[in-house]
């Protein structure tokens, strides 16, 4: 994520320098010969030496452990942004920052289940939408300069407080991943038994499991960092399933009947809102 | 599913004469100004009258008061086949017809989630896994003509038993579907209260409930005559999806980890076994 908006910054002309910071060799490396950034360095306090905007592209928790190395250090002014997939956790460690900085939380919505430079890609940000969290400190002009980044990289800011966002996010995203996670587990355990089962595996399950295939460490630090949204959405999804299970159980077809069209006009009224 | 056959079996020259019969007049239509079959009927006795070959592709419960219908008036040596989602009750019901014919169970796995002749294309079958399920009287010749009519539009026959049939495809198909109707209600209880969950829901979320969006008659069929596969998967999904459930509340964080990528390892074999 971070690698692909270097791209799209530099591509662009749309900063006076752009630097990357990347903790592994090889991402510094790779950075260098795309020509992804002007600088490129893996010292972070190289890297954001007087820095104007410093945006933070790692796992949730990384995110929050740079916030307070790096707060005491960064000129008074600057623009902190992060692209971290949940946010509630993350802003409160903004609130800590220096009352001289200007922090805005931030979650592009791309997507995206790879990670790592190898994914890195220009116009990743194009269309979509990316969530700024302002927090009760941060100014308007550092609002509107975030949103500007957003909207410079093709993006549609929309702006959230922290909570919201987590608890829509854990909707659409973070119980997604546990569902497909334990639907690819139920299907390995018929394909213990019976190895036809991935011959016959067509688009619909390989659609559903996809999201499964997230990176797990980026994934450990979203569910560990918003446990009780989480847990709230796998409790109503529980529930639907158990009342879909219970008319199954008792072959009451019209009851099956009228709680899928009512689902289906659901994703059809999204999918056409499109 | 019908009438995609029809456009390649007409298309490729592939028998002497393709019929078709559909009970709506709009379909009968349809099929008839595109030219997907050489006769086209909504009469069902006329349509078979003289067949050497008759597939059956409605949802499931409809072949098999179909097979009823039909069994006294076909010649004998008739291949009857069909291409319905489930193989069970199927081959029950053709077990039942005059012994004269050849009957043979079949389900061409193309991942399609549309009905109807609008969503008719040619080349379809290409490539896609044609499961056939011989009865115990179906003759080798029978079985080798529906593997020939399968192979000449591109598909690939996979010989599997109506039983075996039944318990990997609620595993891969029927399980996500109600996985995907649950899910969509869970994201549709979140949305009730704020309309931000659908301008938030990405890709993940579209792929992840892209089943639920198949057509409902045809999954009532699915569902209702193969419940005790469907039930089963459901609760090997239940116990998984409960097990991630309580190492999150435990906050377990190796725990999650080392289930997540056994998951991710089980899927990444399969996509690249691709």
């Amino acid at each position: 994520m971070g690698a692909s908006l270097c791209m799209d910054l530099k591509e662009g002309g749309l900063c006076r320098e752009v630097r990357g910071v990347a903790r592994r060799t090889r991402t510094v490396l790779d950075a260098f010969f795309a020509g992804a950034v002007d600088l490129v360095t893996n010292d972070l306090h190289t890297g954001i030496l007087g820095a104007d905007i410093v945006i933070l592209a790692t796992p949730v928790r990384n995110i929050i452990s740079t916030l307070n190395e790096i707060g005491p250090r960064l000129w008074p002014g600057t623009l902190v942004m992060d692209m971290g997939s949940t946010k509630s956790s993350i802003c409160a460690a903004m609130e800590m920052l220096p009352p001289a900085l200007e922090p805005v939380g931030g979650h592009p919505m791309c997507g995206k289940e790879t990670a790592g430079f190898e994914s890195a890609e220009c116009g990743l940000y194009r269309n979509a939408t990316w969530v700024l969290s302002p927090l009760p400190r941060t100014s308007p002009a550092a609002l509107d300069l975030a949103a500007e980044l957003a909207e410079a990289v093709g993006a549609q800011p929309v702006i959230l407080d922290a909570a919201r966002h987590d608890r829509l996010v854990a909707s659409i995203s973070h119980l997604p991943f546990l569902v497909a996670s334990a639907l690819t587990r139920a299907v390995a355990d018929v394909g213990a038994d019976d190895a036809a089962v991935w011959q016959l595996a067509a688009g619909g399950f390989r659609d559903t499991s996809r999201v499964a295939a997230s990176d797990t460490q980026m994934f450990l630090d979203i569910l560990m960092t918003n446990r009780s949204a989480v847990l709230d959405q796998v409790e109503t999804f529980q529930a639907h399933l158990g009342e879909l299970r219970a008319l199954l159980e008792d072959g009451d077809e019209e009851g099956l009947r009228a709680l899928l069209q009512g689902t289906q006009q659901v994703r059809a009224g999204w999918t056409q809102g499109k």
